[in-house]
């Protein structure tokens, strides 16, 4: 789907046509928003090769399938952007993302994606006829309202993460099981995943606000750099995030080797303490011809005592060791 | 709430009204400092915004509620500065931030912050009166006076820190406990999040002595040195702090395994002695007809010094391998 | 095998001698390709030293067999590029690399390959009838097909990979056995060195699109950055799979100590639970004369209740605790 | 205690008092040295403050407690730089410290501690009678001679951590205990600690040489380079150091996981062998009437062929196990 | 020993006294190459401070003992560089190194070494009669030569070491003991030892070949280039043994892990199958009074029965678990 306006300050948007384009490509007056929505290949050439002429290797990416590293390429006229917007899965599985397109000039910006949605340019599509400041301040401060809703977008998901490592933390002392070490491991993966995503994400915005492309106004530089500071923050909580997996992997792999040794323990005492018992109840179950003790008639109440004093001396023994 | 007071050489403070402000913004003479205390947005707005006309991203930072990374961002006319306090609760399990927000420019200083209390104002605002030199030196050796407090209170932090380190690697060999490795994770959980607050307060500052900002003076750039060179300290303790951690949690799980030892060590001694033991005390309960070693008088007295010798080879042996 | 042609922009390529190509480099016009294959060290020599004259350390690094890290030096009036293809062996257990020499000039390019086989040049020499591009371009357009072709190879490597580190993962879940870690560290070692034949590549190819070569026009440059945003992904895709055999890796290893655990808990379940019982026996098959119990009709059926009393009580107490 | 003396190239050192000093400030011949040793705060004010007139930040320095990270800082006419010697305990076990403080100019140089004693100084001020250079060459020439010095002295303590760690090398092969284990945590403690010393020390050692100081000379900087080169050696050999700590910890641990594989062997011998005869024993002591094998002749030892059978397989299968 | 030659191209090489060499260096014809060989302090003292005129750190350098690390000192006139040829004992147990001094200018150059020999010199000076190149193209080639020897001396070592890894590696598997372990250990010592020779070496031969030193001409500085591929090629493959035996380890000590498990299970299998007839038998060796069971004439031969039925349904069990 392909949507085009015009934008003038102090007027409303209006809606253009495909032929109107090219015509405002030779004259321009305002600026033009051009919105290719779940675009298919044939739509992607026909605007950005035919109306536009971008570059060939710009349209590539557009069309190629398959995630893309975030960048800014600089084609003198226009800049090439590659954003991703991530969308988690419910359960935090997964963590898929989808691919923006931004041609930026001085006089349009094209945006293009070929997912089903694009929450943050529709959002900002929206506002257009609401807010005075986007038609007012030219494409590259449109580019930094979708960027910035873009970006905005990330939280959400940083903070079920959050949630979910703080939960993770306690199950793992309380009651730690197979179950929660995969969800910690499915947890460090997606961390990771995301400081993947978001680094040249980082460096792509900071490159827009400190290199001096002719695109971009030094009055919309400090907005980019509000941006910068969202995702700074972003890759510190996926770090925290991060280190706090490590530290509950680690309380979880040591309860592992300490409930091995309650086992051992129980079976420990309980050997030490009935295989001398059984022994000496052996030795009285001989049969030998000349055996004194099985004459005694006190021997066998005897007998027990001595068990019941073996029995005692090893609980105190182990006590005193804190095994139990 | 809002204080704000004017400051000039050799004068003692004067508190001045909001109106005054104004009037001093149009034609400074001395310097101002405007105070914002555990500011609502309606007092952040009508001052920063309706008085000093602020860029609106910076009111936005002040305004937003949660951790902000510390930065500073140069806006021509006044440096906006974002710094955190730090408040550790009692039992150092959770390291608690506060935002300090700062404009800075040649005529002006305003300090805003929208937490309950921020110490390092308050004292430099009382200190105001007694202390000459804040009034004769300009905004920016208030600004740096009020940072130096700021990073002067982590020391105390640190320092319990350290303490609380010492003590849990002495306990990890005297008595390693599973409340040991926890209070380990936790201090080298709150170590990381202090780096993650020192690592960008350090660069801020490290920003404020090296670039050449026209609102801080070649002589006030060495007392922000100074500043660089505690964080510097700093961080280097936090390290440090970090490395006792590690090595302690490598001492408690090996602790672990050696117990493992002990008690496997424990339950083989008593199994080797015994099974054989017991084995033949069963072999002459056996009820044979034929069973001649039955009939012999000295068989009885003589299977008992065979037990004691089994005893006493077994513990030799064990003895040799260092069981025991 | 030496092969040649001389390229026109317009023009079918024209094969040509190797006495033509002396008489072209005296006087170029348009460009030409020349490139050994499966080279021996004659051909080399009479062509690359005898023809062209080249550096003897470029020539050397062409006949020397054994890997060599990959790079570009600059020798004024022609590159010298080493860039190393892939030959994955079908079961993912060894990395073969094989390298391609190219001398890159304003009038020619020279490729040369000591190896049996290098599909990214012959695709390209193939593609050199039908593809108008390649004539009209110049050299530096023919160097980015033959790199490019030679690192989009790398994906099916990447793909094959990232499928068999999925079934792993899955695998070390379901069945870890010591093959599973096997191939876990066989794709660990891969990936290494994988990205130690990335990483110079990578480097390579930035120096290409960023240092100011003559040979290398302002076009094509924008045409090698492309190829660099492939590196780039190629490089985050194998640090995402070293991620997760990392992982999995990690889930193996606990597997280990579980299944110990689970060892050690039916051992001591049965031996909790029959050595007491066994005592029991033993202690009514001693042969004291005075014996009371033994004389007791009810003695037997009631000694066996308490053996059913001690292994349910046992039991439930294991059950209680979660052992089974 | 405050020592001062005036050098001059040719001639003996001549002490001066503190009325001279002053006279020389205003008009200087030659260089003077003043060193303040085991310095009291009245003192360091009364000469730092009173007579150098030194920067309060650099004054704050010299007279704080506790450890501060080598630096130097560059107050125009002057450098004032902070170095740490160390102390290492006889036992190595802890990393002690204590802070040289410079100030050079290009007429004096100003040394500073507040220790009991600091070699390196006391012994440059020694050799100024017997060597001439320290006068003919210059205050940064006297300040390289005391760094040297300085420096010179982390050998022995390296040259014992090796010895130490050497020896612990050879100890946790050959009789692996829990004390071994703790000398060699401490051990990395301290290498651990050593390097936070040596790092900002070697930078500013490298500042002294590639900075252009006013008060360092093209000739001086060259000697320096030498300590410098010290200083990489220095850091090189504790890297290494802490390189052969954490192998010789890995073969701790893993001492002590195949001593419990030794253990548990034990165990499984003895209990594999004797549960079996042990059952069969117990099955010719049961009562039964009709019980036919009780009434042989030969049954008896019959049984102890079997006992022996049974304990040659087991140790004939055991040893094919490479079990013992 | 000290050895010295004129070189001048066209002209085999004529020896030298060392009275000719002041008159050259006072008058300079064609180059000179002095070299000092298992040089004494006198001998060093006499050339090298008497004849040349050295800076007296260089000299300290040239006779110290023990490692110095790598470097090149640029003294204006000449050039002084330590590079370091390493000496591997036969077993792959240490690494020797020795160390090669270097001075160099347009017009000479002096080797030094103090150890008993090293080829790399001695090579050169035996090919100086034969190959021209030497003679003809100055000092600075000289010296490529005598680096390049030094650095292609390494690759043997390397070699060894890839082999011994591969070994190990297969060894890991197949028979992993204690001496595989100490093996792989010390491999892995040794290698971070070489890497830390390879790293200076390469960084000294990286400026080299980018400073733009007077002494080394820009056709020369290819021929470094050359070297600094090989030692990068160097880096890589100790990277990439590094990479293997930490492999090999995790391996390793995995096997030790599993061992413990398979003995786990023996000694489970053998108790919980025994435990439980022994029991048995002990309830029917009891000697109650009455006890009808004992009259039964089928009891005893269905015992039998039920104690084979145990021994069944238990390795069934196992066999299920896939215990054995
Ligand atoms: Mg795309
Ligand atoms: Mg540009
Ligand atoms: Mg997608
Ligand atoms: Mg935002
Ligand atoms: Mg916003
Ligand atoms: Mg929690
Ligand atoms: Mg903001
Ligand atoms: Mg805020
Ligand atoms: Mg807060
Ligand atoms: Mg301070
Ligand atoms: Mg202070
Ligand atoms: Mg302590
Ligand atoms: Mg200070
Ligand atoms: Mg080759
Ligand atoms: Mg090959
Ligand atoms: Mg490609
Ligand atoms: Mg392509
Ligand atoms: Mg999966
Ligand atoms: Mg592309
Ligand atoms: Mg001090
Ligand atoms: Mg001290
Ligand atoms: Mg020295
Ligand atoms: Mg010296
Ligand atoms: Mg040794
Ligand atoms: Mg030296
Ligand atoms: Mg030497
Ligand atoms: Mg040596
Ligand atoms: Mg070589
Ligand atoms: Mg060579
Ligand atoms: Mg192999
Ligand atoms: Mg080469």
């Amino acid at each position: 789907m392909i949507k085009s306006v015009r934008l003038e300050a102090g007027k409303p948007p209006e809606s253009i046509s495909l032929s109107d384009i090219s015509r405002f490509l030779e004259k321009p007056r305002g600026i033009i928003w051009v919105s290719l929505e779940k675009a298919s290949n044939t739509e992607i050439e026909s605007i950005l090769s035919g109306v536009f002429n971008f570059h060939p290797l710009a349209i590539e990416d557009c069309e190629s399938i398959g995630y893309q590293t975030p960048k800014v390429d600089d084609f003198d006229h226009y800049l090439f952007i590659i954003a991703n917007a991530i969308h988690p899965d419910a359960n935090l599985k997964d963590l898929a993302t989808s691919e923006l397109n931004i041609f930026l000039s001085e006089h349009y910006i094209v945006t293009c994606f070929t997912d089903e949605a694009m929450s943050c340019v529709q959002n900002i599509w929206q506002r257009m006829s609401k807010d005075d400041r986007l038609s007012a301040r030219g494409a590259d401060f449109i580019c930094h309202a979708i960027l910035d809703t873009l970006v905005d977008e990330y939280m959400p998901l940083l903070d079920k993460m959050d949630e979910e490592v703080e939960w993770l933390e306690d199950q793992v002392l309380a009651n730690p099981e197979t179950a929660t070490l995969e969800r910690l491991l499915t947890l460090k993966h997606m961390v990771m995943s995301l400081r993947r995503v978001i680094s040249p994400q980082r460096e792509l915005i900071n490159r827009l606000t400190r290199d001096e492309f002719l695109q971009i106004s030094a009055v919309s530089r400090i907005y980019f750099r509000d941006i910068y500071d969202h995702l700074v923050r972003i890759q510190d909580m996926s770090e925290s995030i991060r280190d706090i997996v490590s530290g509950a992997v680690d309380i979880y792999l040591n309860s592992t080797s300490l409930r091995l040794n309650t086992v051992m323990k129980a079976l420990t005492i309980v050997s030490t303490i009935f295989l001398p018992l059984t022994f000496l109840a052996g030795v009285y179950g001989m049969n030998f011809k000349y055996f004194p003790e099985l004459e005694l008639t006190w021997a066998y109440p005897a007998l027990w005592f001595v068990f019941l004093l073996i029995v005692v001396l090893m609980l105190t023994f182990f006590k005193k060791r804190q095994w139990f």
